[in-house]
């Protein structure tokens, strides 16, 4: 890969990034064709990371289709595939890792304490064998956006952190390879994130700004479907990930809701 | 500094990169002269990095002279000096920091418990900016050469950590920036961690290879300088640092000891 990067590098030629965990859907294809508008080349990675899971979690039985993921990346025209083993990127002896401190505490990070922690970790990594000019990252992941943008300005790494549109399903659900996990009934009711941030949205633009008050219009919209355990309803600071008591400025409102052991994110970032 | 590595890189000239925390002397210039010998193009960096040294520690009072510095730099041929300013490398709501974690918990990382975390996220910063292709560190700081290049391979920085013998002085002293805050007595006895050293060795020679006895030795050897304290006396394995009941195999004896508020860090590495 760092041989392939050489030499496209050497040609003048500027690399998008596309980083995975493979299973790909519309959401991953949407990064792939935004960096092929904008870079000569693009990579795209298929790693399940293993760091970013804890013991507790999902890391044996996520989704994969190695065959599928990587006809769509011929199809979509995808320049390079790079599809390490773990014990590539993670050899015996392994022992370094990377924390975004402060963001990492907020949102996903109360329910998942290292979660975080393997996700800069890995992508670092990734980022110094790719060394790319632009990578691409779903909004869907809004947190970890945020922690990669300020990880990668920390670190000096000498790419543009990009955080495309949350692509859905045409009833709205946020597209994710987790989704497959849900059964026809978990299914139907997971429309209530989407449709909970539409209300909130509604409210906001009808002149609502107070944070608990959002709140409580997506508690009651969650609250009507018996499926859904609400992890955290939060409206924070974009950027900072702090909580906000009053909608001002460019806020995110983000959801975590479990249907079963099925954990699902939505967010929306309104702009006031 | 990155505009200058791209240019050079474009010209397909290999980069040396010495980094320091500045008040040069023969160690460093020995680092610089070895980066001249093995590569086109040899940076130095001078930077007093405030996140490896904790609150009671000597960052205020660390000895500088950035002209005698740079005109040292000049003269030993250096081709670039990248002297950054605190606030460009730490800017506000800077947050990420780097973990080497096993080997951090052993020698020095048990009186500095955060001091090896400065060292390798400033080391990770740096090599992201520079993208040297060999970097060069003095043995007499073994644990952080062994923790720097334990970061790069895990987080896949595409650079050679070179190690570079220690430089004494005349009597033995092992060269050290910190040695200027020695008054004469504390200078004078400050040569016992040398010569504690050479008696080990000697002892080793001889045959022994009980590390308890070799460290006995160290001690007796210390404990006649009434203004030494010891911290540590300790024989590791090197790569992994970690604690040996007998010597074989190459094992770093590694020493710290203060006399006043001055710590001294001296080593040697022997191999059986």
């Amino acid at each position: 890969m760092k041989e392939y990067v050489r030499f496209e590098k050497s040609r003048q030629r500027t690399i998008g990034f596309v980083p995975t965990m493979g299973y790909l859907h519309d959401g991953h294809l949407s990064l792939i064709k935004r960096s092929k508008e904008e870079n000569d080349v693009t990579v795209l990675s298929i790693f399940l990371n293993p760091t970013q899971f804890a013991p507790n979690e999902d890391l044996s039985k996520y989704p994969r289709d190695f065959e599928k993921d990587s006809r769509l990346a011929l199809e979509s025209g995808v320049d390079a595939l790079f599809y390490p083993k773990a014990e590539e990127l993670y050899p015996n002896n392994y022992q370094t890792y990377i924390n975004v401190e402060a963001l990492s505490r907020h949102l996903c990070g109360k329910s998942r304490p290292d979660h975080f922690r393997g996700v800069a970790t890995i992508v670092s990594k990734l980022f110094n064998i790719v060394s790319p000019d632009h990578a691409y990252f779903g909004q869907k992941d809004a947190q970890q956006y945020f922690i990669i943008d300020r990880m990668a300005k920390d670190l000096n790494h000498d790419v543009n952190v990009v955080m495309c549109p949350i692509v859905r399903e045409k009833d709205g659900l946020a597209m994710s390879s987790r989704n497959v996990y849900l059964d026809p009934q978990e299914r139907q009711q997971a429309l209530c994130l989407y449709r909970s941030l539409e209300k909130a949205e509604e409210a906001i633009t009808a002149g609502e700004r107070n944070a608990q008050k959002v709140k409580a219009i997506i508690k009651e919209s969650i609250d009507q479907n018996p499926l859904a355990a609400i992890d955290y309803i939060e409206t924070v600071r974009t950027e900072t990930l702090e909580p906000v008591d009053e909608i001002e400025g460019p806020t995110l409102i983000a959801l975590a809701v479990k249907f079963g052991k099925t954990r699902l994110l939505d967010n929306t970032i309104v702009r006031i």
